[in-house]
């Protein structure tokens, strides 16, 4: 067992804190990986606050792990020692499931591990990566090129597969039209990303705010969905359009900016049901789908393109002290667009 | 003008009578064409009756039209007298929009014609099947090939394609599991091709009274949705499942029968709107769509299929003058599975 530093919530209604958590041994096919930085995702709040049902604590959240490679298991052949590499939301799957089978370990049948707040195989609760070390299987573990900061690597690690996966998966590219609602921590990885497929992109935010850095990053248009005008306006415009709103919205309205057999796929999801006209799909051939991030293989895939094409997630770095800040921050939405953890101030 | 015999509504409230209507004269690109069978839709009587808007009256219904080319147009080159046509839906659309020009007529930009209750581009009213003649298009005519009977050929035209095009869209066929709620007109022809595409199918009725006819049909198995047991049974089993049912539904319930990335879609809409927990379509990254009919292309391909695979639709012959009945016996359900008039007794 390995005692390492980390950052943990108590209880629900408790502020996180320093701590030190244990790790297992590094059986034959695990990786002993120093964690050089942590994305804060908004799912890890859900989680430390028990909003997403109770948790046992203390919880260690952060799914979006970029390290060096410092131990690997006898019957490790992927990684060696000082890899850089990156662990995302899953750590284990029943890997024998058809979604397993085909990569798709997110949708694993018999319920797949997460990386934080899940019971694994072995019995053992699983704690996330505001922390120094963690050891993962090796079949979760992905590469993370050079060409990608791994401090801006992080978040492509929840973020950034959460919106590749329905790019690729609803066919974004050259003479495709894709919105993306909502510009923040997934938002401004998927206007990056669907720009770097070729699409041509549209931001719909509640306002011009962040216009500028939309249209710095990628985004071929701006609009504000506080105007009843833009809906007018690009009725019927777009190919995709992906949501990464959790809030309630009006689901016909946006509908109504599909194209014939367009597509709007939400990756976040409102606590409450939405409701919608089935004339909205019916009369354009439209589907309202939902994504949730995406397999080992994909993500492997994802970080790969993103160093072809020199993406990586905008940044806020910061220390463990200011982890609690930065929650209420992100629920403030006032991040641009990122937190990330600086982990060696964990220890 | 030909002066032809029809049935029409006269008035929302009033029942379908005798009448005579005018057809065009037959243009260059024109077919006339002596109905033998029109099919009763149920949308039929949701014009007849204004319950889609307000109609302009008399409206002579029918969609589901096969008969014989008895006149062709100086420039038609794809038919002679003589021919075994079909019409559905659609005799007109722009033919400019990027939908008409990829064969998806039914989404056309600039709005379709359809057979009956629209304004033609030569700004005539249109008026439909429960007649003995009609003019149409030759773009809009369909070839209906030798093997399926004139009077079973008729209700593939509107619901044969409404259910074979998602079908196929959604990529029905071997392998594949596909659910189909709702063992009505719609629903036996969807049970039909999806068993003739080499799918496993299922039927979702209210109860099994129809069970021994949905196993003939083609069905592999057969649940009541009355029975709660049967969505914990079938939970996370389907690739598709063709919902041919308007009324009203719990859609969480069916969309968690789907499978990993598996499709709901509708071919039928409730008048009120329904309501889902996005968390349904996220974890299992499932999608709920729409489909309206098909293009004309496809619905050549539709009947050639047809053709190829024996399958006509499960009929009701009756003589005009049991429309008003029949309208009835529709809306009771009380139809094994389709009704279609002979058009000769309207002469």
């Amino acid at each position: 067992m390995l005692t390492v530093h980390a950052y943990a919530a108590t209880a629900a209604s408790e502020p996180l804190a320093p701590t030190t958590i244990e790790r297992r041994d590094v059986g034959p096919h695990d990786v002993l990986i120093e964690i050089k930085y942590c994305g804060i995702c908004h799912s890890d709040i859900h989680h430390a606050r028990s909003e997403w049902g109770e948790q046992t604590y203390p919880v260690v959240p952060g799914h979006e792990i970029a390290g060096i490679v410092s131990e690997v298991g006898s019957e490790v052949t992927k990684y060696t020692v000082g890899d850089r590499v990156g662990v995302g939301c899953l750590v284990n799957s029943c890997r024998e499931c058809e979604p397993c089978l085909s990569g798709r370990e997110q949708y694993c049948l018999k319920g797949n591990t997460l990386t934080y707040g899940s019971i694994d195989r072995d019995g053992i609760s699983t704690q996330g990566g505001y922390s120094t070390h963690v050891v993962v299987n090796d079949d979760f573990v992905v590469n993370i090129p050079e060409g990608i900061d791994l401090d801006e690597a992080a978040p492509l690690l929840c973020a950034g597969i959460t919106t590749y996966a329905p790019l690729r998966r609803f066919g974004a590219g050259p003479g495709k039209k894709v919105a993306v609602v909502g510009l923040g921590g997934l938002g401004h990885l998927a206007v990056k990303l669907a720009h770097a497929m070729g699409a041509e992109v549209t931001v719909l935010s509640q306002s011009l705010k962040k216009m500028d850095d939309g249209l710095r990053l990628g985004a071929d248009h701006y609009f504000a969905t506080s105007d009843p005008a833009a809906f007018e306006q690009l009725a019927g415009t777009f190919d995709l359009i992906v949501n990464t709103v959790s809030a309630k919205l009006d689901l016909d309205a946006y509908l109504g900016l599909l194209t014939v057999n367009g597509t709007l796929v939400n990756v976040g999801a409102p606590a409450e049901p939405l409701s919608l006209q089935v004339f909205s799909l019916i009369m354009r051939g439209r589907s309202f789908a939902g994504s949730l991030i995406g397999g080992i293989r994909e993500t492997q895939e994802m970080l790969d393109f993103c160093a072809e094409h020199g993406i990586g997630s905008e940044i806020e770095v910061i220390p463990a002290e200011k982890i609690n800040e930065a929650y209420e921050r992100v629920l403030a939405s006032d991040v641009r667009y990122r937190f990330v953890i600086d982990t060696s101030t964990l220890a």
